[in-house]
């Protein structure tokens, strides 16, 4: 077996624990998951497992990591997808929209659970600060595209735009988590966060 | 003693053992703290603190419900403050820079790990549409006080706006737990508040 084979092969191992993960915290939340739970649902050796991953917390974080790399590859899509950046700014809403209507479903009430239990833990916070620069990163990337589509003309900090819709993000999702996108409402949040970015973006 | 010396006797007790709740939740979190923390922290006798709450979740609420009314006054208070309506708006902003620059001393970090274990709970899921519905009911109240005082115009319905005040401050609320007021750039938060508001109410 050539080198390059067993890399791959490696990766689809990892990527398959990771799969199993994914389920197991949804099914039971992060607390009451094991490692043994995880190796369990992957169907592999403890070894094997261990062979990629150093316990729960790890295999947890490189979940999160796995998401935040696919949002970085989302932005880049709804670029290719859209000619203006007005548009773009649309379908970046209505995919916004969706997520938030199924974030039951998703690994978000688990990530909250965790972060919950993170507030004085000074690796986990700085593990969150991590993405969260990541995250703001992603975003005003995004929104400098937009802007030299020459539509916009921004009135604030492009870095201050994506951290108030990051912010209003975490919170629409935990109350929507908590009480139900019809209670919160989610269409109308999305058309008041589409007025802001009317505002600050200055579409022309 | 007569009926009415009794009552504020009991009222004053009442008031104690959730000075007293408070702070034990707030020194170890809502799931370690237990009836007997607060039975200590409180000075009393058992029998005593379970004549007026029937458990530690009985207590929470209450204190809870004693924020959620204090909340009230303190709309009614910004009115009194103040003569314009966007005068009113700017106060708001500035008293809820402060409290979440703050939030890390107050309540909210026991708030959120009880939230973040409530998602499948019906009873805490009611529990929370009763006070979400309030704080809108609260906040939608403000706006239209201020609406009344002639220089807004809404382009949306006020309680649109409320909705999405709430679900902001939620988010910045856990962001700044996790990352620090300085990482999330508080002030910086609050001037797209203010953007988002200004263009909603059409502040004329």
């Amino acid at each position: 077996m050539s080198p390059k084979v067993t890399e791959e092969h490696k990766e689809q191992r990892r990527l398959e624990i990771l799969k199993a993960a994914e389920e197991v915290f949804k099914r039971k939340g992060y607390e009451p998951t094991s490692m043994q739970d995880i190796i369990e649902e992957a169907r592999m050796s403890r070894g094997g497992v261990y062979l990629y991953f150093s316990g729960k917390e790890d295999v947890f974080r490189a979940l999160l990591d796995q998401l935040d790399a696919g949002q970085g590859l989302w932005y880049g899509e709804l670029l290719a997808q859209t000619k203006t950046a007005w548009e773009a700014v649309e379908r970046f809403l209505a995919v916004l929209e969706e997520q938030v209507q199924t974030v039951a479903d998703s690994l978000t009430p688990v990530v909250y659970e965790y972060v919950s239990s993170s507030w004085r833990d000074p690796s986990r916070r700085a593990y969150f600060t991590r993405r969260y620069e990541l995250a703001i990163a992603q975003a005003t990337a995004f929104l400098q595209a937009c802007v030299e589509r020459g539509d916009f003309r921004p009135e604030i900090p492009l870095e201050s735009v994506a951290r108030f819709v990051i912010s209003f993000f975490d919170g629409l999702h935990m109350d929507v988590l908590l009480l139900g996108a019809d209670k919160v409402d989610v269409k109308d949040q999305i058309d008041s966060l589409r007025r802001y970015l009317r505002a600050v973006l200055q579409s022309v």
